[in-house]
């Protein structure tokens, strides 16, 4: 298989795009319709940087593949997976609508596909990978096939919240009132651009322990915690409302505020749940704890913290108190090691070692070597991008550039 | 001061009465009135065996003591305590309401009183005295001045969960309408011999931290807590009526789910609050991870936790599975001393140091030894006791026997 500039040969076609993850200030938390991934409740999340954090998705067509094929992180999946199959039917019923006049792009819809792609992160890092997974899968694949408009409720049908990953910036993900689902889709609350100053710090915290994976923890939640209904009905509603006005107007109080407050309550759902689930552990209270500490320390909210179904803290702030936040961690969270180079990740500018007595003397802990194993230091980013065919995963047999052994 | 008999001289009166600690199943978390100490819903305890855990308090009268004084574990301090008086002001006011004709025990009424107070475990143990103590205070009082009929509203003044330790058996606490509170007191629900297959066993877990104090946590919690309301008005009502039954049936299934769920609903509100508040550590989540395995092993629930201001488990369970439970808690949270006579308080039974290798495989810790310090093995208990002259913790001069330097 060999391409050309719009990626189309006589044999094939190929396409490489990458999506970001994202990180809920609004958290999704349980679903009304399991097989379509329709969530109790709206959330609202911000698009992370893809120079940290993101995947690559490599997806060919050729008339020579036999079958369709998958390969994640270098090794070979099973393509039977009904996520990815939900996904993958869906946007060839969608490409078949086109109707295309067009015979040769309309024989190509029965090609088979193959899929290949990777993160530029460690799984063991515990962050989300599936939201920006299935967003580059399904972004990817609608440029292969050429499909216009939104295709963030096809996103959701792989992984719930990767459909708030096929847009940048700040983007919500409307709960929706249809049975079908069809108005249960992704739309930019604010562009990448609006609110620049915004940074994102990530916590990678050391945990041995293996979590609840989120779809059975959901699941046991919407069957037995008695404030998710309440939270899903009468607090989301309002609490969207205020969060997209506060990121509007660039009221970053109010932002971290409702931030915090929406992180601890999603947690108290799990709390709340038959056997209950908690993702957080001693490091991240102690996290919480710090940073309550600081705010109040400074008399306003500085930083603001949010944590999914992992220990991994995520903290949004202003550009401006990065520094003071990165030397709190740095000196309650000390890497083993004392390298900070690639104890903090991505900052582009210096920190102190040391904090103030004064600030030591409100915060009520007591140092933690090794407890956060690493810090990324990145900020709202774009949504998924086009890549050119140089950044192909799969070669000119259709197969991966690279493979684990 | 001498005592005759009835405890009465010519010159004073001098009682001396025990009060057990309670421990709730169905829990009080917030008031609707804080002068009052009026709650926000109904709860539901277990007075403990007094064996272990009790509060002893000796009140005197004399016409010789010049002012009322009070000692608390061999420490004088100031009985201008706002709750203290609470207690003192309201007990004088229904001594005098009786109105004597007895002239003798109308002065009487005048003296001033010495209150001597301790209690028989460790105020480290992070087991809540306030209940003890406050039951012990009102008891001791009310017998002193020959009060009749309920005090449990008195002892509520003191502090909230202190009403329940005036009976023993399984207590309610119920929440009332009155804006006076007259109809917010403590009924027994099932009487000490009632289920008398039920033990109990305290899990004394090993902290640093200074944990949020339950009144401010309640107060922040009433205050920032979405879902507070929604339990107090919608949850623990039907909960209420569900436990009562499950007692007085003697269902202990529906008892330990009824148990475990509300215990994990209240830390929900607590980190539902703003600043969330964490009483339970990684301790306390590994004890009801092994918890939830070993009940899950056995095909049904075997044994029941609960959790309150701080990361101390107390498990309810029939005594039939004590020796297998123990053995599970000293397998996975072994003394660091290995003596496991001091480890295991109170037990009358044998138990093994192993367990079996199909619970290993299904329970999913590694062993933590010295995370949990010791463990007091007990029942549930009798309300107040009236005590002999000899127990007096009180001297011939009205002062305390035993004095901290």
């Amino acid at each position: 298989m060999t391409a050309n500039n719009d990626n189309t040969t006589w044999s094939g076609r190929s396409v490489t795009c990458t999506a970001p993850i994202n990180i809920a200030v609004i958290k999704y938390w349980g679903k009304r319709d399991e097989q379509l991934i329709l969530p109790t409740n709206s959330s609202l999340s911000a698009s992370l940087d893809q120079d940290h954090l993101k995947s690559t998705t490599t997806a060919s067509i050729s008339k020579e593949f036999k079958r369709d094929r998958l390969w994640l992180n270098g090794k070979e999946e099973s393509i039977e997976n009904p996520r990815i199959q939900n996904c993958l039917i869906e946007i060839r019923r969608r490409a078949r609508k086109r109707k295309h006049n067009d015979d040769s792009k309309s024989e190509m819809l029965n090609w088979s596909v193959h899929i290949c792609s990777e993160n530029n992160f460690p799984t063991a890092a515990g962050l989300a990978s599936s939201a920006a997974g299935y967003a580059c899968l399904v972004y990817t694949l609608s440029k292969l096939y050429d499909i216009n408009g939104d295709v963030s409720d096809i996103a959701r049908r792989g992984s719930g919240s990767a459909c708030r990953s096929i847009y940048g910036g700040f983007v919500q993900w409307t709960v929706g009132e249809k049975k079908n689902g069809s108005d249960s889709i992704a739309k930019v609350v604010a562009d990448v651009d609006h609110w620049p100053e915004m940074r994102v710090l990530v916590l990678v915290v050391s945990d041995q322990k293996k979590h609840t994976s989120s779809t059975n923890g959901m699941r046991n939640s919407v069957n037995t915690s008695d404030f998710l209904r309440y939270r899903a009905e009468h607090v989301v509603p309002s609490r969207m409302e205020e969060m997209i006005k506060a990121i509007e107007e660039k009221d970053y109080q109010k932002f971290a505020e409702l931030t915090i407050k929406d992180s601890n309550q999603m947690h108290a759902v799990c709390l709340d749940t038959y056997p209950p689930i908690s993702y957080m552990n001693d490091t991240s209270r102690k996290i919480i704890n710090m940073i309550h500490a600081f705010n109040k320390y400074q008399g306003e909210l500085k930083v603001a913290y949010t944590y999914d179904a992992g220990p991994n803290a995520v903290l949004y702030l202003l550009d401006e108190h990065v520094p003071d936040v990165v030397s709190l961690i740095n000196y309650y969270f000390p890497p083993c090691d004392n390298i900070r180079e690639t104890f903090i990740r991505g900052l582009k500018v210096d920190f102190k070692t040391d904090i103030s007595q004064e600030l030591k003397d409100v915060v009520p802990l007591e140092p933690s070597p090794g407890a956060i194993k690493y810090v990324i230091s990145t900020k709202v980013g774009q949504g998924p991008q086009i890549l050119p065919n140089e950044a192909s995963l799969l070669n000119e047999n259709g197969l991966p550039n690279k493979l684990l052994q």
